[in-house]
């Protein structure tokens, strides 16, 4: 329609066109609200001017020192105040944020910052040793600087400046440039990486600004929301609640560890509203001893990601005084791409009922444009009808710009114009997702698949079961059979392997039932996701007739 | 920086990147919540299922009709589901939106409906005779719908189709085409043009889809909300909030007509959580007799704007039960453009200082980039003072694309890169703006500024009074003088001018101070506007030493 007359001196200019960033909410909460509380770290709390004063210092001290438009600053740091002034303070210049899994070893970390091409490393002084191996596995030098936290236990300084050295250095008057693009860097963010070298996952502010829009909307945050950081702000940028809280000019609550008895005495103490974990975090808080749960008078709303939680988390998070909100992302999609929407009417449902729709993982969320279970290679859709499993596709603004060069997983990542998240799942009749596992996840048992997550699911429910994952051994007969690695709790008697099996044939047909149970503590990545892949690898390791 | 590494293969894709569009919203809601209820009028009410469809038949019927991309659709309606879902169906083809101001005369119609080169008129049979007067004074054929809703009172069918017709020529299952650029024309609303020819406002979907974010973001909307038509769809399309219910899967509850008996009556019988209107339809509701009082349970949200009201008003409202959020806006600005964003510690504060600061216009919108008060023609921004005048300027991606075919108004409306309100108002100390007069509407007497509005408050403020408008009056001496247009409460006894006046000396600078009053009902546009230039003209035309 270029001879439209909707074409004709119609266009984009200063005043009718700004870039979608979420450095906008720290902008507008800081003028709005400057002396409401923006961050608490244990005793200490400071106001939305204060942060906004000690971003702009940090924005400016980083110009100051050479870095600009499209450098990389890395972090690596727990849930402290620098790290949540790094998400504004860095890109403000133009720079690109790139946020260190602190649970990572000295190698993968000299593999991020090299990739990555890290201008400077903020780090916390508790990573000290695990940072130096790193540094000497480069063949440059990266300049450090230390976060020296009066909350650390421990911790080491390796660095001639510290954070708030190199806050002094800096300006809280300074003016920030405009972001002239909203399709520009604003993070990196390395994926877990079970196999091979991690890749580099690069958002934008558009996404950015969307997504967390999109979580004020899905977990109804408002002014008065104050928000618990149990979850690490190094994964997806916490989910994009580093920013959606602020939009919000809600309250951040800085938090170094999770452990129950602090995670209960924070919710008790500040009014928490909200929290995000994976569900490994809601286990550990379900089943904290009654000791640690300190008294909750009012409902918590808690989002969990990252994993399918089983049912029976959900049921013991509820019995627990939260209300569980059911996200599934990946950091290709800046964290939550999906959600279990709640209807009305499910309140009235049975426990067991409630607790089986909430573990679903639900419709896309309102800032992603679509979703669609399809076949892994035809990409056709596959029905909705709860049962045939087809590999999850993403569409949207809250997708990643692609693979830091990486041209090759970014084409394969995008084909045929859908994210593919490899995750496989199946879409109920009212249109709602159930993630059933990693396609690399699932278990081939004599030309049938197997859900690892179902098998699980029922695992949990028993009452003996703390955690569990289920993984497929090598079977000379079957090809492979589930293998299933369990942990007890603490207060449970013994139990048997026969008994596990036992337990699960008469919940499920027998096929799909573990053939071989394997007790003990079970190997976790640091944003609690449990690593299969060395379960994997202990599987088929096991001598035969093990287990 | 084309060379940096964030500038290589990462690239929009149709994966990674849509057009932002206020449609996405009811894709969702239909998707997510197809039965839950979309849209009541009167007894009538169905699902977001059937909403969608209805706006699937609407653009798919307007399609076959020859109707697409950068096409005009004009609608006049009062708020029944048809005007709603026009919001959807026009632009869901790529077509444009003209909703007309169903209160212009003949001659205001046929100019928008020329100017704006409409293909299609959809029209309520309430307006039969005007629109007939109208289309005939244009020099070409435009086919025209009716549409005959059963809650009409009278009306008058003169087209061969009506609306229920046209839809069943569409397809509930056609497949919207996406919308490629979210810089392209959704909407064109002329403004209410108190002097010469309106201006065709151009409005894109990127900025539909923020300012419905933005309402969603300040009043709260959530899936359990309910929303009022007390506000005409026809204002800035119902200030996007048209959209924004939408967005959150709430229920839009239409109204043909605000009478307060029956805005109550809905209020009441559907649980209404929020509404919007302008100050007279404030003040019609807090001023109604008892028996139309239907009890109010629950807290409402009422958002006002489009002129500024006496905090008289806006304490009787929160009296009656209602929770007042103060906006102000333009047809330019998508409707709201700030809002007086409340302050947790202000729930403490005495009744009237309360009003007093809900009564100021506030701070920009979170989706709205930056305003200011500046100085008018160097647009150096003003001190924060709460005294010093100055026109207030907008910027941001909620200000309109441009007037349609008039680039000499786009571009003086944009000079400098700020959008010109021709607003004046005052920045208090805490940055929050108070608007003090149309530019136009300022009185100077004696080489004095009086703020017509300043006025207008005291004169709200006495018990006897029920609605004021203050405006210039020529004066040999002093050049101007103010001049009251004052109605009296139906109960309250004889008033004289003399008194007027006096009661005005005791409460201001006797400058400011009416030297004429003139009693009687004021005349309003059809969004509850005082209409001050037919005012001016009236004070102009008094004879000396009248009133």
């Amino acid at each position: 329609m270029a001879s439209s007359i909707y074409r004709q001196h119609l266009d984009a200019n200063r005043a009718n066109h700004t870039a979608l960033t979420p450095l906008s909410f720290l902008a507008r909460a800081a003028a709005v609200y400057p002396d409401k509380t923006a961050v608490i770290h244990g005793k200490h709390r400071f106001s939305y001017g204060r942060f906004r004063d000690r971003c702009h210092r940090l924005a400016s001290a980083l110009a100051r020192r050479g870095i600009g438009e499209g450098d990389t600053v890395a972090v690596m740091a727990p849930n402290v105040p620098a790290m949540l002034e790094a998400h504004y303070g860095v890109p403000m210049i133009g720079a690109v944020l790139n946020c260190l899994n602190t649970r990572l070893d000295a190698g993968a970390i000299a593999f991020c910052l090299a990739h990555g091409e890290a201008k400077l490393l903020i780090a916390d002084t508790e990573y000290a040793d695990i940072v130096e191996r790193a540094l000497s596995q480069l063949d440059r030098r990266i300049p450090v600087i230390d976060i020296a936290d009066a909350h650390a236990a421990g911790g080491r300084r390796i660095a001639e400046t510290d954070y708030e050295g190199l806050l002094s250095e800096g300006d809280p008057a300074f003016k920030p440039p405009s972001i002239a693009e909203e399709w520009s860097a604003i993070s990196l963010g390395y994926t877990s990486g079970t196999t091979g070298n991690p890749k580099g996952v690069v958002c934008h502010h558009r996404g950015a600004y969307l997504n967390a829009v999109g979580n004020i909307l899905t977990v109804g945050l408002d002014n008065r929301s104050i928000y618990l950081w149990t979850l690490p702000m190094f994964h997806c940028n916490g989910w994009c609640f580093t920013w959606a809280v602020t939009a919000v000019a809600g309250t951040h609550v800085c938090l170094r560890r999770v452990e129950p008895a602090a995670v209960y005495a924070a919710i008790a103490r500040e009014g928490v509203t909200h929290l995000c974990g994976a569900p490994i975090v809601l286990n550990v808080l379900a089943n904290a001893p009654d000791q640690a749960k300190t008294k909750i008078a009012h409902k918590v709303q808690v989002t969990t990601g990252g994993a399918a939680p089983p049912s029976a988390v959900i049921a013991a998070m509820e019995r627990n005084g939260f209300h569980v909100n059911h996200a599934y992302g990946l950091t290709e999609s800046y964290g939550p791409a999906l959600i279990c929407a709640w209807h009305d009417e499910w309140d009235s449902r049975p426990p067991a009922e409630r607790a089986r729709l909430t573990a679903r993982q639900g419709v896309n969320y309102p800032t992603l444009e679509d979703l669609m279970v399809a076949d892994p290679e035809t990409m056709v859709e596959l029905p909705w009808d709860g049962r045939t499993m087809g590999e999850i596709f993403l569409r949207g603004n809250t997708v990643m710009m692609g693979y830091l060069k990486n041209p090759t997983a970014t084409d394969t990542a995008f084909r045929g114009g859908w994210f593919h998240t490899g995750d496989l799942g199946v879409r109920h009749p009212d249109g709602y997702v159930e993630v059933k596992d990693r396609s690399k996840d699932v278990i081939i048992s004599g030309g049938e698949n197997i859900s690892s997550i179902e098998v699980e699911e029922v695992l949990y429910r028993h009452p003996n079961i703390l955690e569990a994952a289920v993984v497929a051994r090598p079977d000379a007969k079957w090809g492979e059979h589930p293998c299933a690695f369990v942990t007890l709790r603490p207060e449970a008697g013994e139990m048997t392997a026969a008994e596990v099996i036992a337990y699960c044939r008469s919940q499920m047909a027998h096929f799909k039932a573990p053939r071989t149970v394997v007790f003990g503590p079970l190997p976790k990545t640091s944003t609690g996701k449990i690593q299969k892949y060395l379960l994997r690898e202990q599987a088929k390791a096991l001598a035969p007739g093990e287990g």
